[in-house]
């Protein structure tokens, strides 16, 4: 029986559980990469290459979200996988993260919102999430023995957050582990995670995966509550948790829970219906997402849309060659691939030349050099055309290597300064999973597309945007920077000695460039439209559950478009150290040229909450809240003030509370200002101590005053009398 | 006996031991603090007010401050004290720490070698220091409880290292524990500070003393290594610890060796002459170093110095109540006080014109507001005198309160605008304990002087340095900045919940606006002079002791003056995250006009070391040094490449290194490429999986791959090859 249970409780194979029947766990997040070939356990079928969540997080769009994870799980269904290992909802704490095409953003809300998304359009199919990776995994370097020393108010409103909301709203059958250590406990034997928070605080009721070879010794992380280990097999942990339970050294209770977990999950899976689906109709998908998650940086005397019969240069490799996926466990053999090259050559009436303008990068992923032949045929071909397209983007990025720079490569800067200086009417066009700098050189440009990693339908979708069929809504999900430098994360990449520091706390992304007052080239929430928004005065009401925001907001343009609509918060004067504005609400929101919508955003109570290290426990302050609304984190267009009623919290006055805490409370202070000033002729405590003193918690005062007006018998009077 | 051994554990009363006989311990750091009339305990007799180290510091000069120990010492014995409390080693980790005044530096060996001079001057005459606080406080904010949360490495390699320098080299009789706790551990009763690094690792052999008032538990202390508590009596706590030991919950050996230790004192203290001291001589020392403390900031078209016959309008109220030192339990009586305004009458020969300018502070601190009719009168002194002094500064800054801001009082900046724009020839004075913005006005003054709190002799120093008596050699201890948003400490201040981050970690001060890249207003180690300095090409030698730099440095003006030249080195390619540039050795020298000096600089090789986490041990790396040599952090003269061995550090090759370190050891990579390639004709490992597997131990990939070509016996065997 425990022999049968603990081989439940890792993989029968590299896909498989040990179940009768075994169910198939396959890579996503963005496309089913069904594998296993003999021989070759990473190359899966061809399957729809969805735009990855760099590009799916740039949409802002829960709704499509849903439908992406609607489509998702049809493709799994379709070819018997019960669950798909995604959404990968880590927090984009630094730029450099190799794996951040995989994530949404650098905010927790939006995150955990678009996730949530996901997970109910996945699981509407009757195929299984596994949200990863838990936890505090923000980075490539040394991911799987780093440790990320984080401390808990950071961890609980940064880290933890989107992994709550998605478990709390969505339910998800399973959450993957991830391969690092958290404040020096590998996350596959967390109990803190696995089992207080994730269980206990958080209600979740579905098995713990791990991440592929991510546990260390099975013993412990079944004692931890991790409930299935993969890959397999793996007799020898199997045999090990065997002998563990025979040795009293560990619960068999712990073991059958976790072997329970697992067939809970094969009979969830067991009630999946077979089906296909249609794959035009997911490429449709992939396109409509792609032309969504693009973001109009910068758009000069209006140079986009092109009409359609604009003569284009296309230059760049990347334009034939298109960069539409990033490396590693989630990349997809797409059913098909729009190439931008052809699809802009369909758009226009007009003609198109092309120039490659620089090498495709090594077989290693080393960017070519800069080529002058390359760019003078490239500059001819701009100075030929109405407009020129400069494709340009980072070479290969990879799940298991971090970036070591956000520039993009030289020949790609120069082709671009090359081309502007040719051509006015040049457009860059970038391709990149992790944000690059754009300074040195999106003064030289008329326009800036930025259009992460596209999926499958790059060209059809960029085509779609170019040419105006699609309005690009799409706003960032994370801070362009102006330099690496100058990015909150930056000190403590990439770790030393196998510690990885989170030195800047709470002020991940944003929130630190904001506390800083830093510049940024382009800032959280920020896109352009091809048409232009204007926003009514805010109105706000609260209540038990939270804050309700009222905005008008009015297309003033001549074309329909979208507005992506964001809610800050601040408390100003808290007691505890906040981040100057954090996102807590937004809303997707198509208008029709010259039409008004009122948008409502909801702001949960919850979400206000701060984690309070002292009590251990989230807490509302009382008090004013800003709510501040507008198009990016630094456009904010009106705010309106409202008040918030604070959690209860009675701290009482103790022998250890300071002087400042008992003058603070008015009981407190008449009582001890009528013990400080002793009986009528008794010396007085000196003023001057009593201002350095301020801090002092009253015992260690009563002992630096012996004979003086607080004995312990006084202060225990005084701390009976201030909670009477 | 175990009771008199507790007995002498703690005070007889405020300022004294329990012992007999009795031993006086008395406050410093910069002048002899004789406190106890009865029912006053704070207020001190007259003794000279030396300037506090916050003006100290800015010296450079060991030289100095070893002659100020010494002076201090003749004033303590003159008076009885057996131990003065000082000197103050805290970091400067922030610019808002209240107390920074009685600190040097935010740089750990300009700290150190500064104090252990101050330690033996004043230890040479019979009276003990005690360095404080002891540690990691670092503000005073809630400084009686707030927990400093700061990792190993930071600790090291920053806030412990100058205490590490003077208990190593210059054997301080006490060192005073701080009140705050270190990771959630009170300074009071922390093991791993007082016993296992102060005297396991360093071999500190004098007493423990506490903080007055810093003792939360007398038993936890003594464990923990705490000599003696202070003040007392504190027969609670005695009897506390004769019961802890009665009981078994205190070993006796722990009480034994504490009160034999404070008795070793106490004949320590017994050997010292009784002797007096030159009133006029230690003033004379005053105003030496004050007005070699000051910093000459700015200085368009020399307008400093002045010549003895120039008219001089004194603006500012603080011109005739000068600013001179802190508050709390560093204030000084003084024996008496130079006033600037009367001293600078006597410097010139030609009418001085005073005005006010602003009010004097509330008696809360608050400055005044500006008041125009001041501002008129003093802009009218002005305009009828060759040059203008503005004298500005901070309101009162005390032991027990932080600022708020980096700011002036907007009078003071008022009236600084106002003058500057009446008379070209404008001069800023300064007078701050903690560093202030300068960028907002600072363009405007034709020059300006930072005095820091000069002592008694404020107005002789200063006119010293106005009329060129003395060329002003001070050099900033602390980096200006553009804006305290700027500061690496910035985002965590001042602490939340009880506990307050140390997120910049190894990057304080200069070292994160290096690393940052950022502008500051005056780099660390900056300062102007009345003449000028060239500097030669570096040279240097390695061995066994650490770097030899020779640099010659030439006085190219028409003045004698005095150069601080400074080393900071980098370790570029450094396996570790590192400072882009650390202070590692300076030199103070006076060179005559037109003459060369041969300056002769050592980097200790302990000082080269970092803290490795992974090893728990300090480590020297080898390779490449650079030394740059310089007149401030960021205006480096001249460069010098050497080689230093490094230290031996075999780290074996095992089941749970990871396949990039196993492929960056020659002999591993050899065994283990050809592990991987198997048997002739077996399935190869994809090389997809190993470019994302590089950070995977080897034994975690033998799982993810079984039936694959790394089985436990493998890894066993591949283990014992790669380290027979």
């Amino acid at each position: 029986m425990t022999s049968e249970q603990a081989a439940l409780t890792s993989g029968a194979d590299f896909w498989h559980t040990a179940s009768t029947p075994p169910i198939t766990l396959t890579d996503g997040p963005h496309g089913v990469r069904l594998a296993g070939t003999p021989g070759d356990p990473l190359t899966g079928r061809p399957a729809t290459c969805f735009p990855p969540a760099v590009t799916t997080g740039s949409t802002w769009d829960p709704d499509l979200l849903r439908r992406l994870g609607e489509a998702l799980g049809d493709e799994a269904r379709s070819m018997g996988v019960a669950v798909l290992l995604g959404p990968g909802v880590n927090l984009k704490r630094s730029p450099l993260c190799g794996r951040n095409f995989e994530y949404f953003s650098e905010d927790p809300l939006l995150t955990g919102v678009l996730a949530t998304a996901w997970v109910r359009g996945l699981q509407s199919r009757g195929v299984g999430a596994s949200v990863k990776h838990f936890a505090v995994n923000s980075q490539e370097t040394d991911r799987m023995t780093v440790s990320a020393d984080v401390d808990e108010r950071t961890l609980r409103e940064l880290y933890l957050t989107a992994f709550q909301r998605v478990v709390r709203e969505a339910r998800p059958w399973t959450v993957m582990c991830s391969y690092n250590q958290v404040n020096g406990v590998y996350a596959s034997q967390n109990h803190f995670l696995l089992t207080d928070v994730l269980r206990g605080e958080w209600g979740f009721d579905g098995v713990v995966v791990s991440d592929w070879g991510a546990v260390v010794d099975r013993v412990a992380a079944v004692a931890a509550g991790l409930d299935l280990a993969m890959p397999g097999p793996d007799d020898t942990g199997d045999r090990a948790l065997v002998e563990a339970v025979a040795g009293g050294r560990l619960a068999p209770e712990a073991l059958a829970t976790a072997a329970d977990r697992v067939l809970t999950l094969v009979r969830r899976a067991a009630a999946r219906q077979a089906g296909e689906y249609d794959r035009d109709a997911h490429h449709a998908l992939a396109r409509e997402i792609a032309a969504r998650g693009t973001v109009l940086l910068k758009n000069e005397r209006a140079v986009l849309p092109l009409p359609a019969d604009t003569s284009v240069a296309v230059l760049g490799e990347y334009a034939r060659t298109p960069r539409y996926q990033g490396g590693g466990s989630s990349a997809i053999t797409p059913t098909r691939l729009d190439v931008p090259l052809t699809r802009i050559a369909t758009a226009t009436s007009a003609p198109v030349r092309f120039a490659p303008g620089y090498g495709p990068p090594g077989p290693d992923g080393t960017p070519a050099e800069p080529d002058p032949a390359l760019i003078v045929e490239a500059v001819a071909a701009a100075r030929e055309s109405d407009v020129a397209l400069v494709f340009v983007g980072t070479p290969e990025e990879t799940e298991g290597r971090d970036r070591t720079c956000l520039d993009l490569p030289a020949a790609h800067v120069d082709l671009i300064r090359q081309v502007a200086a040719a051509n006015p009417r040049t457009v860059v066009v970038m391709c990149n999973g992790g944000v690059v700098r754009t300074t040195p050189w999106d003064a030289e440009p008329a326009a800036v597309l930025e259009c992460w990693l596209p999926g499958q339908a790059a060209g059809s979708a960029l085509a779609d945007v170019l040419f105006g069929q699609v309005d690009p809504s799409g706003r960032l999900a994370e801070t362009i920077p102006l330099r690496l430098a100058d990015h909150p994360s930056y000190l403590d990449l990439p770790g030393t000695d196998g510690h990885l520091r989170y030195g800047e706390g709470i002020h991940v992304g944003y929130r630190g460039f904001d506390a800083r007052e830093q510049e940024v080239a382009y800032p959280f929430g920020f896109g352009l439209s091809y048409t232009t928004f204007e926003y009514g005065t805010a109105t706000a009401t609260a209540d038990d559950t939270g804050i309700r925001v009222r905005v008008e907001v009015t297309n003033t343009g001549d074309r329909d478009g979208r507005e992506v609509v964001q809610a800050y918060v601040s408390r100003p004067g808290s007691r505890v150290r906040r981040a100057p504005r954090e996102l807590k609400a937004f809303a997707n929101v198509p208008i029709a040229a010259g039409a008004t919508a009122e948008v409502v955003l909801d702001v949960a109570r919850d979400d206000l909450g701060h984690w309070d290290v002292a009590l251990g426990r989230w807490l509302v302050e009382g008090g004013p809240w800003h709510v501040s609304i507008g198009a990016s984190s630094r456009d904010l267009r009106t705010t309106v003030v409202v008040d918030v009623p604070g959690d209860e919290v009675h701290v009482p006055l103790t022998a250890g509370s300071s002087l400042a805490d008992w003058f603070a409370d008015p009981r407190g202070a008449r009582l001890l200002g009528a013990a400080l000033a002793g009986p009528p002729g008794s010396p007085a405590v000196d003023p001057a101590l009593l201002a350095i003193a301020a801090a002092m918690p009253l015992d260690r005062l009563a002992r630096l005053l012996p004979g003086g007006p607080l004995d312990p018998a006084a202060v225990a009077a005084l701390v009976a009398a201030a909670n009477s």
